[in-house]
């Protein structure tokens, strides 16, 4: 039984959405739902854990075995985070979730769509948000937010070439386009406030407060 | 390019398999090859790393993200270790491979044998050893062998109980049921040498020594 609602929030490095997911989470607790905002990879021990791995400069993971670990942490995540919210009721908001494995390993690498969902299935047991946004944002200005990061923090995935990153802003395009039922595309620019105005007027449907 | 050879050891917990990857390894030497002796879960720093995870008892697994760890590390070993070995010309002697999962997790679980080798196809290239030695014992035996081992270092995975052990057994018997070309079953009751030299005249083929 899952009676909770759940929403992923994808796209690139920099376009805000784990400053979108802690604001949309927020607006959901303000009207007195509960709820649980994760994100990934992690969520759980078990997923911080392969998350460690994973962003770890040591380690030569090819993308077999990248895909692999971004699978079995996405499962640990489901199994023990959250399927049981959804299932006490509680709606979920979770930074990145199945299409950024999509986005990532089968648009940047050698990995088709197909074997990403395949793992998906075994993993996670096939289970998909109920509404997707996909926060879009021209390329200077995310360079710009990537820059004022602390440089040290670029990650193993992170640190990868902008022709990467553009092959997966490509792949997450296609992935909306085949799905527009679950998917929504967010102008990401302008201030924190107006992307979270522009979220907010696509969930009022989800919420029953009118469209 | 593939010119070495590639043995793996399968069977249950304490029928003697390291023992006898050892002195195999250590006959492949004798005769000049070049060997690489290995183990799953394991074999290259990043395999280690998954294999500290899954043993690891403060995380709870369930049987989909222990298939896809399991599929991670040998990933990153067929990629690392194992795939470079044999493209050398070395022989490989491994201590579990693809079967140990077949048999553990598809076995003593709920996961399917056809998805375990969906996983072993993406993260492994479906690469399979050329001949599998399959190691019986009679259950009296390896209880014995057993509970001489520190009782501390029963892990995650060997502290299961007795009835899934007694699944995997079948489950193991009937893999080799499945592949009569390439398991060898291997009588693993008597002394170590007893059971190498069983294995010994298993090799000669192989090894282009008459049989």
């Amino acid at each position: 039984m899952r009676s909770g609602r759940f929403i992923s929030l994808e796209g690139g490095e920099g376009v805000g959405k784990s400053t979108q997911a802690a604001m949309l989470a927020d607006a959901l607790r303000g009207r007195g739902l509960g709820v649980l905002q994760t994100r990934e990879p992690g969520g759980t021990p078990g997923a911080e854990a392969i998350r460690a791995l994973l962003l770890d400069k040591q380690y030569d993971w090819d993308a077999s075995a990248e895909a692999l670990l971004f699978a079995a942490a996405r499962s640990d995540h489901v199994v023990h985070a959250i399927r049981p919210a959804l299932e006490r009721g509680d709606w979920v908001v979770c930074d990145r979730f199945v299409d950024s494995s999509r986005a990532y390993q089968a648009g940047g690498d050698d990995l088709s769509d197909d074997a990403i969902l395949s793992l998906h299935t075994i993993g996670s047991y096939a289970l998909m948000p109920d509404v997707t946004f996909l926060l879009q944002a021209d390329g200077a200005a995310v360079a710009e937010r990537l820059a004022a990061r602390d440089s040290d923090g670029a990650d193993r995935i992170g640190a990868r070439s902008a022709a990467y990153h553009a092959r997966v802003a490509q792949r997450f395009r296609d992935l909306a386009a085949m799905d527009p039922e679950r998917f929504v595309l967010v102008d990401a620019s302008g201030s924190p406030h107006d992307v979270h105005l522009r979220i907010m007027r696509a969930m009022a449907p989800l919420l029953g407060e009118g469209g």
